[in-house]
């Protein structure tokens, strides 16, 4: 077969636009041999011609003007690896109308403009991927649109942000929530304002775009509710311990009866389910579908090397597919509604600190069972000072009982502050494995 | 877009064939939304037209005549979910040489035949697609042929036999090793016969396919060494618990400088391990690759209708990409060569059943040391009667280097039975994450 040339342009050359590059240089034999196809940039847009860039094999491919890499008629696939919403938006779809196929890494962009963007591919007739969007090099877009779209996929759950979960498994192994918080930013996987992961905001994207594709509906970065975990302390990792579970920030993504919810939170997970050993700064992402019960894919979640690659991957599907490759474009080619946050049912685990005195146990017990809250597990530790804690885990309940159960608990007498509640995850594709 | 028919023929109508039949006859819409094509079954090749079929809504499609099948000119994407290698063989490479893409779920007939059957495909210049073969509805290898073609994967790690999992899994929780599997024969996990399973054989041909795919090398069967779980024992399970591990039947497949070793064994799993946490009759696999680190998929490895979901992915990305797909067609591109067994090399656990008397220790750590073989942890229970047990574990050894020393343990005054060596998996694409 002979090898076929295919002129690549970024838009944008920082980390993960210098290692595609290195990537496409590097493995540039596996790659023809693989597809058939040499890859090389050609052009790539930045802001400061300029600045030291890592791995640039000949300055004159870089412009600062977007017009002269739209205008570049060899121009055959681009990766979009500049971030930011805006002008990205605008170059992209610029780009799709005409004809030009794009990969993105943008999880903001697709999160906040997806649905504008498929639509311009699809009506372009070229492919728009993006792979690199969510949790870098696992493949969790591919495996949904080209090895499930026919899986009636009903349930995500993921592990998508490493910086939390980093600090997660930390205070597992003992640190307080601050001193972890400062070792992830030593390592380089948190930010010095750390905000946008661990408020949940980051998962949120992530778990936009996974539920836009797994349900085929737009769902929006604004309809995804999403809780940080800068309220958790070691007397939430002492109680998931003593229940054989261990505390993570789950992204869920549900359809019930055509509606959807889509959360972030802290949860507690069963220590059987396989997302409770997802350690350190991994991800991982768990699809529930009919015909394939439960499928985990893990991995590391960030990183310019492992960005890139998914990035490749998805220049290399494109260019092997045809026009709109072998799906529709759309990922999003029905509207469905939001599901009210009130009618999710979900089993809880509660904490109450509350006085050590005969009647409170039975008034809080009382609370939940007024508003059809079942409890499953109830365990009470004396803490000193004439107080105690009160560990519950609930079945499954509407999360407006709940939040009504718990508004009356709070107003107790005997309550001393308003009790905290985190969702229970031991929800599996394949009912009866067994477990708690 | 309009709708494009597809007549598909199945050769074999039991389980796996009639589960396909019911995902494309129920899930036809959700297809045609994805691709733009309905598939539907027009012939099936069975060997008894009386026999009763699950979900056939036409006995006429119904045929005992390949020939009848072969030269139906409609037929233009064929399943092979019959089994067996010979006639299955036979049919396959004859289907491909008239330009029929073909989709088989057959792991015995890939692992034995596979190479001749790519290079076939590859010379008619149509698709042949695999997954259902390896780990029923778990894509790993649509991830290893379309995301990571250029990732250089150098190893593979798998639990790919959900029967021996089950066992172990059962045997964790105190069972011996008999009642764990009547226990799973009871549950249907195991066969009447179960050797093909417990022997270790059954994953050493999924484990072929696997390294084949990865390295793009043919890798025979009988070049996979496979020892199975039929002599673990309680006291294995109580040292994996003692040095915080599991368990479990792991299949290797390593590239070291060119040279491939591919293995299926008893191993104990750190516990941090993403591969330790896989319980009962679930699979999982670990691609380690320079850009990827590691990515590790896991899910139900097999049942009727998880096979029947890979076959049907299969079919849907053969219909919508063309000719051989937009990768080469030979997964077997290149011939290296097996790297010698005794150049394998691994940390190990070793357990020996001594005389406890002074001295018989100094004895043991003294043939460890002759051969280069250096003990990172040792515990000795006395077992009474005059004995105990030793368990080592082992740093990074070669196995040859092991095995002169475990035949000169063996033949010690003070050991009273041939010392039994498993391996130790703790390693990960991303090196320094922190355990063990």
């Amino acid at each position: 077969m002979s090898s076929i040339d295919v002129p690549v342009g970024l838009l944008g050359y920082g980390t993960v636009g210098s290692a595609v590059n290195r990537l496409l240089v590097q493995n540039a034999d596996e790659i023809e041999r693989a597809t058939g196809h040499r890859l090389r940039v050609v052009r790539a847009l930045v802001r400061d011609l300029g600045a030291e860039r890592a791995f640039l094999p000949d300055p004159a491919i870089l412009t600062t003007d977007f017009a002269e890499l739209a205008a570049d008629p060899q121009v055959a696939v681009v990766a979009e690896v500049m971030g930011g919403v805006e002008p990205t938006y605008d170059y992209v779809l610029e780009l799709l109308r005409s004809g030009r196929p794009v990969v993105s890494a943008n999880k903001q962009l697709i999160a906040r403009r997806g649905a504008e963007l498929f639509a311009a591919a699809s009506q372009a007739g070229v492919q728009l991927r993006f792979e690199a969007s969510v949790c870098a090099a696992i493949p969790v877009i591919k495996v949904l649109r080209e090895s499930l779209s026919f899986s009636r996929v009903h349930r995500v759950l993921g592990i998508v942000n490493g910086t939390t979960n980093f600090i997660l498994t930390q205070m597992e192994r003992g640190a307080e929530y601050a001193d972890a918080l400062a070792e992830a930013q030593r390592l380089g996987y948190a930010e010095a304002d750390p905000t946008e992961d661990v408020s949940g905001a980051d998962a949120a994207a992530k778990m936009a775009i996974l539920a836009t594709v797994a349900f085929g509906t737009r769902v929006e970065l604004a309809d995804v509710a999403h809780t940080g975990i800068e309220g958790l302390s070691s007397v939430h990792m002492r109680a998931a311990q003593e229940l054989n579970m261990t505390l993570r920030l789950v992204g869920t993504a549900t359809l019930v009866d055509g509606r959807y919810d889509v959360r972030v939170q802290p949860a507690l997970v069963d220590r059987h389910h396989p997302l409770a050993g997802v350690e350190g700064p991994f991800n991982a992402v768990m699809l529930q579908g009919d015909a394939i019960r439960e499928i985990t894919l893990e991995g590391p979640g960030a990183g310019g090397v492992e960005t890139a690659s998914a990035v490749v991957s998805d220049m290399i599907s494109v260019i092997g597919t045809q026009g709109t490759g072998f799906l529709q474009n759309d990922a999003c080619w029905r509207r469905l509604e939001r599901l009210p946050l009130g009618d999710v049912v979900s089993p809880y685990y509660v904490h109450v600190e509350v006085d050590d005195r005969p009647g409170v146990l039975a008034e809080v017990a009382r609370r939940f069972a007024e508003h059809e809250v079942s409890v499953a597990r109830l365990v009470q530790h004396e803490t000193g000072e004439g107080a105690a804690s009160l560990h519950v885990v609930l079945h499954e309940c509407r999360s407006d009982a709940l939040e009504a159960a718990l508004d009356e608990i709070a107003a107790l007498d005997g309550t001393r502050q308003r009790p905290t509640a985190l969702a229970v995850i031991s929800d599996r594709g394949v009912p009866g494995l067994g477990w708690a």
